[in-house]
């Protein structure tokens, strides 16, 4: 039995810096990658490839809307052209660090706003979808089960792989709520066979204590939530005891 | 005989527009299309790509200083890592857009003060020629005679086409002069007949009346000159008396 | 009988030129001029100010969304919080330049979107005049009729003036449709004798061929209107005939 | 006996933070408050003002390069005019949030690159001075002394205060040397000593042992020294024993 664990990374900028990439990249197997519109720089791009590769972690883009100052959290109004188009460029300037280290990307997930978008709006998802069949056949894309996404992808026969979230709720249709709090993200042994039971039962608890069945094909966790660092090394070790191998969707 | 006609093309950016790209896309061989840090967009740069398609013209990179409100002309100290970095980046962008149409890059040419640094400083030509290495072996870059970009790139084994200029005046060195004005760029006539004597002779006037020797191996005019597209008719009919043919470095 | 009549200005940026400032500012009574964020820059800020001055022509801040590529148009999920301290920063900004030249704001009226979130939502209204009244008692709002800035803008006693728009048709509420095409918008004669009925009859068709009522307080017409500048001297004429004055709201 | 002590602070931005503003606040007297262009946001700026107005600390603005990717610390060939004009622009901005608080600006003292021009350069230095003249006859700047800022703020009748760093060496002419390194600077005990006889013997060791005259009027520690609120409290500790009292340029 394995699973993917994603992250996002490379979220610092110039000066400032973001998330504890260093440390995380040690327990993932795949790394969701900013591309320099909410987040990230050409210099911090460069650094987690190179980073990502030290330890064997599948590579994939992270594009966001133009909106830094936000971190591209915050909803704004582009036509699927646009998104197309900035997914093309942030992709396309990822793809060019992955190619200075020999790597090809796995996958691409779309940051923040334009993540949840693309899971509400078949527009968007299209849109996306029809920028990464461009960049590459072979392109994966991470995407909430019964989301917008995955229907689309289907259609385009793009692979969608579904995730699950450590550090979030999941509603009863496997959409995640966005906050931090709930009854089942409150420790970290708690969260950890959470995910280890998403992983062998394809179950989890909602918030109202019902039981959802979900794909959990790879799992996210937030290198900004306190502790993940912890959180991640808890499920390391439930993932260890459960038979669970953790590895990247597409073995390099 | 035949000879590049190469100028900067996708600056416009969101609503603003600059130069009349439609027209001289008409008239020139090779287009330098801005990346998005300097000037453009990514719906401007898919624009740009997909007009150069229809009408056979070679395209390359005009990577830039990330100052828009300075259209990138103003010399930042970045360092030679950093512009290595940049350059990566926007280069990146635009291939991905190249991809969309099949179409691969023929050259690179650094935009504004990046491009008069890199002709005057070997760390930021060697670091910009290291980026372009790594992006294929095959890429061109376009310069200036007796630059640290064609020292460089001879070292490095990289292609380095030597530009004069259609609308400026050249120093005894071959280097450029930046403002627009000088005796031997008054009338389109004279000017394209001085272009054609670059090309045939290898020799130009400086503002001295002095003669001087050139490698004329690509032209570059800029759409932003006042009667960029008058200036253009005028080399095209120069040229074709004088039967000079204009094509793109690496035909397709 | 008197009227003012207000333009967006000093939406150029760097090299990008938008909008026929030197010539609109001759017609109109107020400006709306950017602040940095969706357009202008600090010397265009500086030029407009300076102009407007020449011209006796009363100023105010145009605010926008931190979104220059998409120039203040795509409607961002912005907190009231975030808004707020946006219109301070901008409006802060261009008050600087005022007093360079001794002047002093006479109004604000938000940009793009952010205009359309203000008329709709109130918390967003709520929270730029709260910006508004920190900056002065005496600061103006433009809006629709019917609006969330006009209600609580009342509740908050700041100045709200009503305007409607030459070149775009209304509704029946008074709001305005934001394509530039109807069947009232045609002709500059029609168009000016429109604007005029508006202003003395409190009386405008909709598209439907209904009447509806208006309150003109403020006209405002686009300069990226194709015409505008014409536009807007057939407004003269019809004011010159029907005995309307063109006067900023408050006389400086 | 007294002396000032500032701090830049306010440089966090969106989700990015950066320094130990809430710490640094407690110690010093003098803050000086990025501007949103190598730094800080609208909201960042409201809440460093805030914070300040509750400690009691007089503020000044820290205006930048726009350049957020360098941290406004790469030199730009900006003309005199431009600087004069984004120095209007920012210290417009900081005002509005100091007026949201009943506060008036102290002073300004450039930031990074923008500060070693225009200490080295005449030009530069007018352009800024003009800017704050016309801001307010009041507004104070902090300068190196033997500076072009110096100099010409003497000319214009502008307040100058001379600043010494905690943190850094000084050179014999009483500039400063930019890397965080040298024989003076290694403990916090010796460097609060030599901040202690700088206030009251104006004198100062150079990197070579030779002892320099230097002005003292304020001091500044920058906030993302290692272990900048531990030197701090080092320095008010020597403060106290040697009676020095802590205060800003111009008590409220």
């Amino acid at each position: 039995m394995k699973v993917d664990l994603n992250c996002d990374m490379g979220e610092s900028f110039g000066l400032y810096k973001m998330g504890s990439d260093e440390e995380m990249i040690k327990y993932i197997s795949s790394a969701n990658i900013a591309c320099g519109y909410h987040a990230g720089d050409p210099q911090v791009m460069r650094k987690t490839v190179q980073m990502a590769k030290e330890y064997g972690v599948a590579i994939g883009a992270h594009p966001g809307f133009p909106d830094q100052m936000g971190f591209g959290r915050r909803y704004m109004t582009c036509t699927p052209d646009e998104i197309r188009d900035y997914i093309l460029y942030q992709v396309g300037a990822l793809r060019e660090f992955a190619s200075c280290f020999q790597l090809e990307l796995q996958h691409c997930k779309p940051h923040g706003a334009l993540y949840m978008m693309a899971m509400d709006d078949e527009k968007i998802a299209r849109a996306i979808l029809e920028a990464l069949v461009s960049v590459s056949k072979e392109m994966i894309v991470f995407a909430l089960q019964n989301s917008a996404v995955e229907w689309v992808g289907q259609q385009m026969g793009v692979q969608v792989v579904r995730e699950v979230y450590a550090d979030r709720e999941h509603t009863k249709e496997g959409s995640i709520v966005l906050t931090r709090t709930g009854p089942n993200i409150q420790d970290y042994e708690a969260m950890a066979a959470r995910v280890v039971r998403m992983v062998k039962e394809g179950v989890v608890l909602t918030p109202d204590g019902e039981e959802t069945q979900v794909h959990a094909e790879t799992i996210c966790i937030h290198a900004d939530t306190p502790g993940a660092v912890e959180l991640t090394r808890h499920i390391h070790e439930a993932f260890r005891i459960a038979g669970i191998a953790i590895e990247p969707i597409r073995k390099s």
